[in-house]
């Protein structure tokens, strides 16, 4: 609990209309996206200005206070859930656009710009800002930064971390770190890139200079359905091989295709499978690349491909689409998203892996995900009126992640780690790894005051959880403990 | 000096021919590429397995004593520099390629493997590895790694960092670090960025798992004459702002292109300013990019264009810009070669200040550059044997480092600072970054017994040379003085 003479202090750098601590006030920020995990905060800041930020991080470096910062709560991974005796620093007020240089193709935001919010102000001089999480209508390109997200076109533009040149972030004690360069590269260690994708935990980002890029001249969609689950995440790769690299390539299987049907009527085709593949760039190398896929589907097996011939078709391609979670939502109390990225070639294996899990726990799985880079999102259905049924959710989300370690891949491919895979880094990495995090972590934060307890386990609880992985050796499997 | 105690536990490590003592063995370790600075080391360590690489460090870190890991030698900012009363660790024997993976497109190496030689052992499969230094036949992909190397198509195709997966790395007390995934991303700080351009001072490397890409389908270049620098750099922003991406766009001064005719005859036309502007893909994206560019140079005042067509003809325009500095070299008995990058925007008002300046300091400069992205290569003439010539080349070469931060840039495109660049960290950055990348050093390396004295500047050298950058202020230009 806060202390009323911390909370007077914290009134005396914001106005009273930016310091939330009435129960009913507080409510709404009790959970990130991640709602399975919920935790009413003591007191929410949210600063309108930087010089606000500063002086609240000093404030509490001075007083010892632990500071959770959150964007839009969006985050999948309760990566901004809050904690006892914390603040949490939700950075919603600050969302200016300060500047937009169309010929240096780059825009200086504040941490609270929604992410679609960048390519509507860009699409005036045909720019677009390209990582596109499918919560982009809602979510801050602050928490983008701090998750380091990706979204559907990663695959050929890259995450947040490739898109993102500067930053402007301010460490517990209230200093200024300007981090990054217009130019090409920047001298000393990477620091831009250690605190993107760093979940709040090294430093609050305050400003962030965006890459923006032209609109692509052209872009297709191909649609194709597979009458086997493995077939399809075999075409994936060859879609690859051939040299292709897609803006998109996406997998729903057959529980995700009904879903979607039954919701939006995208008029997919019934399928075990379904993959959408779209490219983009200049007219002939779209026509070229819609030509080789169009093949290469054909020739993995595809039992029916469709082109879409108009941009209106296309929308209604990804309708379906990206009213898959919502759909999916539909068809259970609960679901829970996973997110976990493998090497392309492992995708036939880990699928099959996944369903023999989902009949071992009894629980249905819907795959929905970027097939193109392997970043996988099932979506486990449960009930958590039916008892234990979250518990077993939660275990069979942590095989799949450490199944995803055991292929040569990672548990984390968007969503990032926060308090959600925080066990699965024990079998991620080894105890010098984490080690090293926990030295990183020190160097920009000593006292442990900036979202403590997410993304890096200390190391004796990666004991306790009898989890700790061993280079090269086996992935153990131990009952985990609830948190 | 090394005790003789030390030298024969390191004997104790390694085999008689793999380490070296005598003055005569140690001559050709004094100095890396830029033979400016040299420093005879006290030994040489060569390991033959990362076995030993593990022991050595150990044995140092018990015994505290300071480790320079070096590669091929070809680093141009003297961070390979050894230091006395310290190991130079030469890792060159480590030159397996370990596998190569045509359908995930990665390859494993040891650091020692040349650039060149992973796109050799790639060609049969059609693919490459991207980054080019231009001393890619000689430099190592470990050392790669350490400065974070670019090259002529890293506009296109990124920087060192944008092209590896993983790392197998050894902390100085001999902890094993695997670093990255064969995945989209990873979990945890990244640590595959942080020790990307690292320069030694973090961990020793021993293993890079480098992306490979597809050789592309088509690669065309053209050719175009300036009489004024300046327009030649207002074209490199206009072929950017026309949405054409380069894969390589360079630019050579007069000074240069004489330099480059008398040595290999490329029949460039006579002119203040050359560009040479390569776009590859797929045939048809080629050929409209070729296009575009034509357009756009004619537009931005070209007094000529050619464009190569054949590959014979390609390699002709590309001979003189590859020969340029041996060519430059011919010119003086020494030059100084400088490395920052600019926004693109700057290259005009850029090029105007280096030419005052050199008019300034009584130096000729030939400039020869990745202007695509900003990155400048001046090279300062001088002769060391005029007393004085050598302490106004570098005075010089430092200022032209500051101009570079001051119009937004940084003192670094792809050398490293290593110890040539490190005043200039004062003025590229504040106290507060200054000491994170303390703070990160100490994480990782407490003892300080990795590559001391390298890259990163006490801050009370930063005070002592009076050079503090300021924020938002103005850079001061004191006279700096020498190491």
């Amino acid at each position: 609990m806060l202390s009323p003479a911390f909370l007077s202090k914290l009134r005396g750098i914001l106005p009273a209309h930016c310091v939330l601590h009435e129960r009913e006030d507080l409510a709404p920020f009790e959970s990130d996206g991640l709602a399975a995990y919920r935790n009413v905060p003591d007191v929410v800041a949210l600063p309108e200005n930087e010089a606000q930020v500063a002086a609240i991080l000093r404030l509490c470096h001075a007083e010892k206070i632990a500071v959770v910062a959150r964007g839009a709560g969006t985050g999948l991974a309760a990566g901004a859930l809050p904690i006892d005796g914390a603040v949490l620093l939700v950075l919603t007020k600050l969302k200016r656009i300060k500047s937009l240089d169309p010929l240096a193709r780059t825009a200086v935001v504040e941490p609270g710009v929604r992410n679609l919010a960048i390519s509507e102000a860009a699409a005036a001089h045909g720019l677009y800002y390209a990582p596109d999480p499918s919560s982009q209508i809602a979510c801050s390109i602050g928490g983008n930064v701090a998750e380091n997200s990706g979204g559907v076109h990663c695959l050929k533009y890259g995450l947040t971390v490739h898109n993102i040149l500067k930053l402007r972030a301010w460490t517990i004690d209230g200093q200024l770190l300007e981090i990054g360069s217009d130019a090409l590269d920047a001298p000393g260690y990477d620091l831009l890139a250690l605190l993107t994708g760093s979940e709040g935990m090294l430093a609050v980002i305050t400003e962030v200079t965006v890459k923006l890029l032209p609109r692509p001249e052209r872009a297709q969609v191909v649609l194709a359905a597979f009458d086997d689950v493995a077939q399809a995440g075999a075409a994936v790769g060859n879609i690859i091989a051939a040299g292709v690299v897609p803006a998109g390539l996406e997998m729903m299987d057959r529980l995700a295709i009904e879903a979607a049907e039954a919701f939006v009527h995208a008029g997919y085709p019934m399928a075990e499978a379904l993959l959408l593949c779209e490219v983009d760039g200049v007219n002939e190398e779209v026509s070229d690349d819609i030509r080789t896929v169009h093949d290469v589907l054909a020739a993995s097996g595809a039992t029916e491909i469709r082109t879409a011939d108009s941009e209106e078709q296309r929308l209604k391609f990804w309708a379906g689409r990206k009213a898959a979670f919502p759909a999916v939502g539909r068809l259970a109390p609960d679901y829970y998203c996973m997110d976990g990225t493998i090497p392309r070639a492992q995708l036939p294996h880990v699928l099959q892996r996944i369903r023999e899990m989902s009949a071992e726990f009894g629980l249905r799985v819907a795959n929905v995900f970027h097939a193109g880079d392997g970043n996988l999102h099932p979506l486990i259905l449960y009930d958590v009126n039916r008892p234990g049924e979250l518990d077993q959710a939660e275990t069979f989300g942590g095989r799949i992640l450490e199944l995803c370690v055991e292929v040569g891949g990672t548990i984390t491919g968007e969503h990032g780690v926060g308090l959600e895979k925080i066990r699965q880094m024990c079998t991620q990495f080894a105890a010098p790894e984490l080690a090293r995090f926990h030295a990183v972590k020190a160097a920009f934060d000593p006292a442990g005051l900036l979202n403590p307890g997410k993304a890096v386990p200390e190391l004796h609880r990666c004991a306790e959880w009898g989890a700790m992985h061993v280079h090269g050796g086996q992935l153990p499997h131990p009952e985990l403990p609830r948190f």
